[in-house]
């Protein structure tokens, strides 16, 4: 370009003006970058990160960390879809190393046609491909109580969001033939613990995949190499990970997933049980909690909102506590059960803020307060706390969680 | 469950019929899977593979892997998302290993106010982030000629497709303010061969982004971290990676990769040059060159579609060597510029056949046969072979390329 010599002199006229300069944008330094004088490394078979990037799932150190969470960078990352290796983790027994070859799929119980299958007449069948979310319905537990966390990450990321690819469960009922009278489908994982879950009929007959392929490629080993079943919309540890074995039945199996754990305690002693569906939620990703602000300018909010009953209408932000909503842009197209960026411009002045977002889904259910949340189910449950999450803006930038 | 003791009794009475049976799913061999004995793997930061996965790009040996392609397994791939680590690669001067805190954008020439970019200037933008495929010009090009190649991932592996997150390029350029007679805006990396590229100053203000972000990461190193141009739609070179300087200027600047590299040898001497739209283009990736079908039965056929104009707006599927077409069905939502999955059961009946998909986009376009082409634009170039691709399936079950 032959334009080295003359970047200084580019440089020493320039005026930064409009929305860069209002944000921090551009410099007047002109750097003396002479580039690469040498060849780069070669093609590679299957790429890894630059060295300098190091987002990483977060986790607590702890004696056992089989039965442990990792938590997604929902503050680091962009877009929708949640790549392979930061997707969460939520395990009861660790992960299985698995041999595709020798792994099948038992469809039992109440079939005319008990059936095994291998992987290769899996992907022999009619498959479907769909970005949806996955959240456990333990995310932001902490939230419902004085345990709250610090950041997005830990406070949020047992949620993250691909494209998944697999046959419909409903394929695989009809050829088995379902009885009648059968009303529930049992599914049961290959972990030590044979983590085990209740479906009812109607979801196993509508839109749950038995998933072989995430993002395009295998399923990763944490995810439940080689399969597992992808409930749209519905609490994580349904989505039962090393699948091997499904039996059709006339009442759930109550296992401990589903009584002991992953039922809600209520104010009056008594427990929701079978609350499957994850309800609308958002997130803001930037300016949270552990980001400190440079300095007064215009930013970009930004955050994720998903709903397990469908489509996401409509976010609305806050940054005066509440007081007044903007909608904000949402990214185009916005999949159904899955998650939806939103974007808004927002020029800081300096001063204290409180931002936070809401959001409105296709069936018009909209994310309540957390004073909203706890009035209709006090605090004695861990599971599916989804109020709107203020954050802190500090007159020296700084960004918190007002709850922690 | 219970139940391990009575699989066999079970499966021994099992009947496999209708559409599983007919291609080959189920078993009536029971396995006795004990499954795990003890805990699995705890969580981890950042996730990998099962060993038993090896999907991989294809590349040749050369004295020179610097300057050379790396292609994506298209044939093992679902879905429309193209893993970050199995994207395809063509590097000119290898694959640079940048410090993205030493890393700038300067944008000059033609304009009022020039501007260099940290990335941290660059984050604090107004983001977008679409899904689309990037196509290397040269892909499939060995179909130019009598130089075919057996498979999908050699043949068409030089295109993938991910969710890219950046900044409008326009943004930039009205930010500093663009001068009256300006027309192009050329761009340039920050490899060993200063990779250039000029680009029409109505498509830099159009579509196109400095994107940081692949999938929700940060780019990886061989995609350009960490900053790379992506030009929906146009061939694979001019979305410049380890970008670096943006020059506006009044005429293009005739570099060597858009002189004599990257331009069309017409059968007349004469050459086509800035030949940037990607047009439409198809592949059934199952079954396709180096597959083998296991016995008569059904099947599902499934492949890419995409187009550089925008939507794919219908993928015809013919068996019998192009006498009858079929619609696929497509998966939705279909992006824009991005790749489209079909899916089409198939039942083959053993005999000698032959698939082939033709693709029509939202402009009317509809993919050429490579008769079609060659009449057009004779077998000069080794640039924009977007031919119909006939995969011929032998009565062994063997599928070949025909032109190979």
């Amino acid at each position: 370009m032959e334009e080295a010599s003359n970047r200084r002199k580019f440089l020493s006229v320039s005026a930064l003006a409009g929305v860069l300069s209002a944000c921090g944008g551009g410099k007047e330094t002109a750097v003396e970058d002479e580039g690469p004088s040498r060849l780069g490394r070669p093609v590679s078979a299957y790429g890894e990160r630059s060295a300098h990037v190091k987002l990483a799932r977060a986790f607590r150190d702890s004696a056992n960390p089989e039965a442990a969470a990792s938590f997604t960078p929902l503050q680091d990352l962009d877009g929708i879809i949640t790549p392979a290796s930061l997707h969460f983790e939520r395990h009861h027994a660790g992960v299985p190393q698995i041999d595709p070859e020798k792994h099948e799929l038992l469809l039992h119980g109440m079939v005319d046609r008990p059936l095994m299958f291998t992987l290769a007449d899996l992907r022999r069948l009619p498959s479907e491909s769909h970005v949806y979310f996955i959240e456990c319905s333990g995310n932001s537990g902490g939230e419902w109580g004085a345990k709250t966390t610090p950041d997005p990450q830990r406070g949020f990321g047992l949620a993250s969001c691909s494209e998944w690819t697999g046959v419909p469960l409903r394929t695989l009922l009809e050829e088995a033939g379902v009885k009648p009278g059968a009303s529930w489908v049992i599914a049961e994982g290959n972990d030590a613990c044979r983590m085990m879950r209740s479906i009812p009929m109607a979801k196993a007959m509508d839109d749950i995949l038995v998933a072989y392929s995430q993002n395009g490629e295998p399923l990763r080993p944490e995810q439940g190499f080689p399969l597992r079943l992808v409930v749209p919309g519905w609490e994580g540890n349904i989505n039962v990970k090393w699948l091997r074995v499904l039996k059709v039945a006339d009442q759930p199996y109550m296992a401990k997933d589903e009584t002991s754990k992953y039922t809600d305690l209520m104010p009056d002693g008594k427990a929701r049980i079978f609350t499957f569906v994850m309800e609308a939620k958002s997130i803001i990703t930037f300016p949270a909690g552990g980001r400190k602000l440079s300095g007064p300018g215009l930013y970009e909010i930004t955050g994720l909102a998903w709903s397990g009953r469908g489509r996401i209408e409509k976010v609305e932000v806050s940054t005066d506590g509440g007081k007044s909503w903007t909608a904000a842009r949402l990214q185009e197209p916005r999949h159904r059960i899955a998650f939806t960026r939103f974007r808004l411009p927002w020029r800081w002045d300096g001063g204290e803020a409180m931002l936070q977002s809401r959001c409105t889904d296709e069936s018009g259910y909209v994310q309540p307060s957390k004073e909203e949340l706890v009035a209709a189910r006090g605090t004695g449950s861990n599971y599916h706390f989804n109020g709107i999450k203020p954050w802190k803006i500090s007159a020296d930038g700084s960004v918190t969680n007002v709850d922690a």
